[in-house]
């Protein structure tokens, strides 16, 4: 069982939130116990589990990743210039693997599933894959 | 198959080596093969596979990732003042997936399975889906 | 179904390219549907997903993982001297989860798995672990 969803970014970084999203692709398939591995499909964009409630925690997740991965780096051999971007994707993770109990994502009450957009504004593509046990 | 672990950390910063817990959960579901997805359920601890040997290296990481992201930061905005266990959390990641063969996880000679308090000291909860296959 | 992949690295820094090698795994077990688990057996090497086409990306996260993580630090205690090793290990993770839909890994145009050696060069050993659902 395999579902897409699409993400509208609209800054160079950002973290947007898709629970709901997984949540919906959950309850289109049916899925009552099982894993979900949700996947998102770029080299500068990643998947992560955090914080919910307080937006600033997002504002200092972004700028405190850009601190340790400057965007700039007059070492980068990589033409494009966003080498910045793939390192924060392998540090996040390109997807997150979650737990699926009684057709509900188990999350802890504070926890989030966010796609990290770390070079757009984009479109772009996430893959939730579900299995069942 | 799902079974909640509790750790109590005793320290802010704290690697707690959990692998004879899932190796517990493991047994008592009488899980053969498989894999097991190990969720920490917060956004401040994380889990990880790393040294069970020297524990000097958990030392070594901890204080490391104080470096990376230090507690204080004059640029952030949470008011909790805790978005750098935010940042470690999303680095290590929440969760970990092993992967289990005739009872057994399957870990390397120095592999062991850690929960990562990066606010403690606080009594913490882990979940532990096992899935057959 | 578990396969075993040797790779064998010939820098203290390396990524290695195994999408391939994981692509025989399922085509070997007829693996048709399902996810993956790659493990690395080790605790100063780990797996990754990131940019197959400019080689200049890897030249560049290597060298900023080094910048970030160096290798000498006055503060380490542990006496092999590779906390740094340790450090990209949990940042990068042990172990990535792949979904395979029709017989094929779902990757997206520009992404490979990659092994990502840190204390090379050795011989290693990654774990591929095949769950069909």
């Amino acid at each position: 069982m395999i579902e897409t969803i699409k993400v509208s970014t609209s800054s160079h970084s950002e973290m947007v939130d898709i629970t709901s999203q997984i949540t919906e692709c959950i309850g289109k398939r049916e899925l009552k116990d099982g894993i979900v591995v949700v996947q998102s499909m770029h080299t500068t964009a990643g998947i992560t589990v955090n914080e919910n409630a307080d937006p600033d925690v997002k504002t200092d997740m972004l700028r405190r990743f850009d601190e340790v991965y400057p965007w700039e780096h007059r070492k980068d051999l990589h033409a494009e210039g966003n080498t910045a971007s793939h390192m924060k994707t392998s540090t996040v993770g390109h997807s997150q693997t979650l737990i699926v109990e009684d057709g509900s994502l188990v999350l802890g009450t504070w926890q989030g599933v966010y796609f990290c957009e770390f070079d757009g504004p984009r479109t772009r593509k996430v893959v939730v894959k579900m299995i069942e046990g």
